[in-house]
């Protein structure tokens, strides 16, 4: 395969001249996507997208194949990663052998079944709620003798936000939720953990093996869709060290390169591992404001073989995503240390369209300011 | 006229779903026009540009039309601006009679001389080196008796970076300073002053008279061209008010809206204007990382009619120009707080290729991070 312009051929004619630039193919062309080019082009990385949607809010930022032109997008950039952890792994597969793929193939291959992600915490020690594999009822009736009520039934794959999975709570629930689930089996039972707060950690590894962490991010989801984080998570320094070793555990195993992101459990000052997005998250948009380096930068730099950027807090923040509806721009501009991050989106319910990270100078001011952003939103959810 | 779409079909489909999508129209579309158009790109704002170089390094955030296409470029935008102030006036009056310009032609009208300039400072009563025109070399003789040597002897139009002027030392010196420059009369001959240092005030003007200022910053400047900015200038609080009733007067007198430098000298600490930049400044790029809204979105926001963004600094920063080579990326983002900006342009000696920002989260690791960065700078001037 030879390399070919992803953008205007004046770009490419004084390419030569730097020999640092880089063209990152993105597997998705969603607001991931979008932030992860964002965030690099004052580096001078330009990226392509691959995506089948029609408005992909990427599209701005770099040239987008679909799917139908995978080859033709497996060509043209440098080097390549993804924003989507449902990845086809073929197109991942093809990309490791042929051009350079980061995180690997491997890691798609564990994180897009749960079954596979819960045997590797298990493998490694890492804290996490007990789970039985569930090939039919009689499975799941068994797995709830041994967990107990309310239990988790669970798609082994696909699912986000909430989405593929159940909560039951009665013996009477069992056989419902079979029939709805079933016909995704293998499914996965898990243990229901009555948690006290939902934190996530964010980490970054370079390809010589070099690592850098986040501080722990609390989580508020609703519906199974996050509406806010808060970073630092409040009083959880103290966990800061354990969630290194488990990622430091995670990503050194899978031999990963970029940004990883380990949502978890707090329950009884403990964490308990609970999902792993091997991409950068919307627990971490933060970062583009109140982190040296933000999480899309850094993901970016591991890809390109860049050393990594500081990971270290520049200030307390809180985040808070927009949902289906757009909030009116003139009045969230108008509170001093507010910014907006639109993802060039058709409102539609239940749709993430944008995020508001809150980051005043004056610190104290910080929870004013959040209410007063949140009276101004009007997230509507899917139902 | 009408409006045209500036960018894909499929990014004008969705506009109607957004009402608070803007594009603005840039005259010029190099570096501060890249900056002006990345700083928005999340507010959902786009940009076209106006510029007749092969290669402006704005190319990738929108489409270029040169100044043949000026008429269809001017039916293309919601709002115009512009980031050159030797924009042609006769473009500057257009856009101002039929569309939404901002800052105004007058402005423009004004700054594009010297003369006009220096009389708008004695006018405001703003503290300003002594002047005289020069229509003659009888009148430089003059000129030279009154102000006394050395002066500085200057076009009235064009000129930056250093260029188009003349320091005169001896009487000897006014003849070849006259026969050098003459051809570009009327000049003007400014006392010379023996600064003690440079400093810039930076500050923003909304449409409805609202304005923030963001603090002064010390400016070290090599062969004309600056080098490097020191943010907040240090030892220079005291001098804060002054300059901001001086910005005060200077932008409500003009009408402005927008982004305003003034370049000033500092001697028995007493400010002394020098020169108005009717635009967003090198001088203020620290302002991306280190300041809650940076001067290019303020500028933005401003020219789209939306609410001021804070001008509050972050911590303290170092701004170094790169000039005429590129320094060795990975080597400069090894190092933490470390922000490189890339202007996409083909390397020549004198030319502003880059700028890095230094603002490592432990404000004590500043000055040696910046004689590191320093180190790895190959900066080549022009002879």
């Amino acid at each position: 395969m030879t390399k070919q312009p992803v953008f205007s051929q004046n770009f490419y004619n004084i390419n030569e001249n730097r020999h640092h630039i880089k063209t990152i193919g993105i597997l998705g062309g969603g607001q991931l996507g979008q932030m992860l080019a964002q965030s690099v082009q004052a580096l001078g990385m330009r990226c392509a997208f691959l995506d089948d949607a029609p408005n992909p809010p990427a599209r701005l930022l770099g040239k987008v194949y679909t799917s139908e032109q995978f080859f033709e997008f497996a060509s043209a950039c440098d080097a390549y990663s993804f924003e989507f952890e449902n990845t086809p792994t073929d197109f991942a597969n093809h990309l490791q052998k042929h051009r350079h793929l980061a995180p690997n193939a491997t890691t798609l291959h564990i994180t897009q079944d749960r079954l596979n992600e819960k045997k590797l915490f298990q493998s490694l020690d890492i804290l996490a709620a007990r789970f039985f594999e569930i090939q039919s009822l009689d499975d799941l009736e068994a797995a709830s003798d041994k967990l107990g009520l309310p239990l988790v039934l669970k798609t082994t794959k696909g699912g986000y936000d909430g989405k593929g999975q159940a909560l039951i709570k009665t013996k009477a629930q069992l056989q419902v939720a079979w029939q709805t689930l079933g016909v995704h089996a293998p499914l996965i039972a898990e243990e229901f953990i009555e948690f006290e707060k939902e934190v996530s950690a964010i980490a970054v590894r370079a390809k010589n093996g070099d690592m850098r962490y986040y501080q722990l991010t609390q989580n508020i989801h609703e519906g199974g869709i996050l509406i806010q984080s808060i970073h630092p998570a409040p009083n959880s320094q103290h966990l800061q060290q354990t969630a290194e070793r488990y990622l430091q555990k995670i990503m050194t195993h899978l031999d990963y390169v970029g940004v990883l992101t380990l949502e978890m459990f707090v329950k009884n000052d403990m964490l308990i591992a609970n999902e792993i997005a091997p991409r950068v998250h919307n627990s971490g948009h933060w970062s583009i404001e109140a982190a040296v380096c933000s999480q899309f930068e850094n993901h970016m730099r591991a890809v390109a073989d860049l050393p990594l950027g500081d990971t270290s807090t520049i200030g307390p923040s809180v985040m808070l995503n927009v949902i289906g509806q757009y909030p009116p721009l003139d009045k969230l501009l108008a509170m001093d240390g507010v910014h907006v991050h639109l993802y060039d989106k058709t409102p539609r319910p239940g749709r993430k369209l944008a995020h508001i990270t809150i980051m005043p100078v004056d610190g104290s001011a910080l929870l004013g300011t959040v209410d007063k952003v949140k009276a101004l939103l009007c997230n509507e959810f899917a139902v």
